[in-house]
């Protein structure tokens, strides 16, 4: 059993913010797995085998790249951003708990990278610079009433609350359903930031506060990060804001 | 007014998780600003001002920062991890909101890193696979009761929590304090990570309990993770074991 799996955070499309570690491990890999569209941005040799696949049923994926470690493959699992944050890694170990025995031996290595959250947060100043949550907004792996909980539970306890996964063809209103709670919380004038494609080409990001912000203006590609009342604004002359946390926080 | 100012994360540690964006900024600086340990990692020619100072008084170096590329300087302020999660991108913006205003004007960016979470994530599996939280435990700059109501609030809710600034000579008994706090609301069983110097050739990682989690074993370079209800371990022959949360949560 000399094969390995090496699940690599791609970090968020800008080829710049890939790390080297990211770089050499996928030049060892003789099998690459993922959603398609991460492994387009993955350029290989033609000998590398491409296992793509649709961006469900990640559990299924991660056993067949277990499977094909297992038989002796260097296998590679591309994530975007960070394979750890809501990404594949999660699903890797889920495999592994509930798999065969001996994957529990197999070489198993995470690679971490850029997430979306701090991409963001980099093109727009320092919106992180205190304590923070990141969640995922679908419901499709947790109730609800879960979601709710923890967004009152952040917002009122004063942490930035950056949100994957906001919004979908499946997942219509969860979104607006947030925002709605989050405005009997935080003060109509916090900062809220609409992030897509952040440092592609084709990045957009608006900034605007949740007693404005629209919920229609988000979609699977997009992250949104909520301010707390210490959030700040710095505004410029011909250029957006910028946006930070001060280091002190009265609250 | 032709200078610049980069505020640049390094990353762990570990230079093959320094992203290229990064190297390639720090190639094209006049001048180096930032903590001394964090200055002799990067190698630069003999050109470059290094411009080293202590841990503290980051609203000082931020000015002098601004202050050189206000001069025309190409200023390069580097921390350690993400420059943006409680590091030198905060009091630069603190800076530029009350200071001189041609510095809004600055041609200022910032250069994402892997921040020491994620590293250490990576090294022990996947914990930060669903909602997680972070903060600073250090009260130099909020209150004490701020940091136990967001403590209370994350863990009640079912974050995974990562604690930056645990413990330092100046702040010996908060950590214990948090402990005790948490494990009146987590079941005794709750993973707690410690990772110190993660990705470095000193890096040490324990991984125990909230029932058995000792304070004494963090200092002011450990990262402490403590997981949620949902987090799970897996075990492994002569191996340490895995943690990772379910990206399904019941809870």
């Amino acid at each position: 059993m000399s094969g390995s799996l090496s699940i690599i955070g791609l970090g968020p499309g800008d080829i710049e913010m890939r790390t080297p570690q990211a770089s050499a491990t996928l030049a060892m890999a003789t099998d690459l797995i993922g959603y398609g569209p991460y492994l387009d941005r993955v350029e290989t040799g033609p000998e590398v085998i491409r296992h793509a696949s649709d961006n469900r049923e990640e559990l299924d994926r991660a056993r067949h790249a277990l499977a094909l470690a297992q038989s002796g493959r260097h296998v590679a699992v591309v994530s975007s951003g960070d394979a750890g944050v809501f990404a594949m890694a999660g699903a890797v170990f889920e495999a592994i708990e509930h798999g065969d025995p001996i994957w529990r031996e197999l070489d198993v290595q995470v690679v971490p990278g850029i997430s979306a959250v701090f991409a963001v947060a980099a093109r727009i100043g320092a919106p992180l610079g205190h304590d923070f949550c990141v969640m995922s907004l679908s419901d499709n792996l947790k109730p609800w009433p879960v979601i709710t909980t923890r967004l009152a539970a952040a917002a009122s306890a004063g942490f930035v609350i950056a949100l994957y996964n906001p919004q979908s063809k499946a997942r219509p209103w969860q979104l607006g359903a947030a925002f709605a709670l989050l405005r009997n919380i935080l003060p109509p004038s916090t900062p809220v930031v609409f992030a897509t494609a952040a440092t592609r080409p084709e990045e957009r990001i608006d900034i605007t506060t949740i007693e404005s912000a629209d919920p229609a203006r988000a979609d699977m590609r997009t992250l949104v990060l909520i301010g707390s009342p210490d959030t700040r604004v710095i505004t410029r002359p011909d250029a957006p804001p910028y946006i930070y946390a001060p280091r002190r926080s009265a609250a």
